[in-house]
């Protein structure tokens, strides 16, 4: 069982992805982004992404009923059935899921953040939280009935309501539920790098060990994502790779160990 | 087992059709349109829909790439994903899919529209076409573990692609490999009207014999409809229930028999 989780950059070779992942021939799961489609129809409708700061200087992006609706028209909408389609152009008999179908990922709303606005300090409560609980019994049963699952957010809250949320989070959860061992990462940029903005500084090997000492100097966003990481072996991953989703074979290179493989 | 297909207009009382649903005890499969929502989206994006009119003089939608991207956004995306919030919302396990996920709904695609453009004969190839085959293991895996699905197009085409159809088609095809007894149309509008314009000509009753009639007297996607309904007892439907969707309990009046019954 493995777990490829997609990134949503506008560069990502989904063709080529879909391609490879035809000539696999263990199990798999995946999960994918779809922040480039959501960003562009955001624009185009008038509605462009809303990002505010809380008091402890935090920024977030803003997840209100207009922003859900064109979450709702990016994820499960377009980028969904265009991958679910172009899985079925290469033989791959893919069943796509947001979070919300037959409760696959329970969520907790998040309370809200502390801004300040006009001088007055107050809490802006939005849809977004964090995934607690997965219908494990949904995914076997697609599984073992021979349909790849490909899922995306938003996930459901107690009260039934759609939220937002992290993707690494939901393929942290897969993991735990699933007993994956490898999962493969396929993003905008060669690998992990040592310096964000410098290609040249791809990390090519690391431990567990490593990525935490390396987490202890970022911050915000990327602090985040390499915790998310690391719990992935907490929880029993053998491997993780990190690799370049924009070139011609991105599965392919991944699985031959390109970008930045942890171990 | 019943099959409630929910029209996609803008007046269509969803929150009401969910709180009827959450009351039922039969099983039941939901059939949904979005042609509201994908009408505004399209305009807003600035790619409104495009009919044309073929040399025999019928007029079609046409559904060019753009169209099908817009499509997407619309019905799997923002329609039925919030459909099936509304059905979570009321304890109902609803799971959402498109045609495409599982191989849900295999179709044909349409040869094409033969046009005349600037003087010049022309067959223009759009993705549409019509269903013929439905992936009933999917449904009965599904319902058998207690989840309800909340379908609606596009459908896959003989080369994988995704092409838009008809729901009537759709809800058919459902009946026949269902084998569902009672199917109920909640649409904008009394029920079957003798004079489309005029919501005082509501007919109450009706055989299938009657419907073959009117059938006769009628044109264009009227005469389609129609057709649609016909053929849905001769594969063994015993009661169509046509009724309006926009009034506070559009479920609980459909199966109180208002609007039109045709047994």
């Amino acid at each position: 069982m493995m777990i490829i989780k997609i990134g949503g950059g506008k560069a990502i070779n989904l063709q080529g992805i879909v391609a490879d992942l035809a000539q696999l021939e263990e199990p798999f799961i995946i999960v994918h982004g779809a922040n480039a489609v959501r960003d562009e129809l955001a624009e185009k409708l008038g509605k462009p992404k809303q990002v505010v700061t809380s008091v402890s200087g935090y920024s977030s992006v803003l997840t209100d009923t207009d922003a859900m609706d064109v979450f709702m028209m990016a994820y499960p909408g377009l980028q969904n059935t265009r991958l679910v389609e172009l899985c079925q152009q290469h033989g791959i008999n893919a069943l796509g899921l947001s979070g919300l179908d037959g409760r696959l990922i329970q969520g907790k709303r998040n309370v809200g953040i502390r801004v300040e606005q006009n001088g007055k300090k107050m809490i802006l409560r939005d849809y977004s939280g964090k995934p607690y609980e997965i219908n494990v019994q949904l995914l076997r049963l697609l599984l073992d009935n021979e349909y790849v699952p490909v899922i995306c957010p938003p996930i459901l809250d107690e009260e039934g309501t759609a939220i937002n949320t992290e993707n690494d989070d939901i393929v942290r959860l897969l993991q735990q539920v699933m007993g994956a061992q490898r999962i493969i990462f396929l993003i905008e940029a060669p690998g992990f790098l040592a310096d964000k903005e410098d290609p040249t500084t791809l990390v090519e090997q690391m431990t567990p060990q490593e990525l935490a000492e390396r987490e202890s100097h970022v911050e915000g966003r990327m602090k985040r994502k390499m915790l998310a990481l690391r719990k992935l072996f907490e929880a029993g991953a053998t491997q993780v790779i990190i690799s370049d989703g924009r070139v011609e074979h991105p599965l392919q290179e991944a699985l031959q160990g390109k970008g930045t493989v942890i171990q």
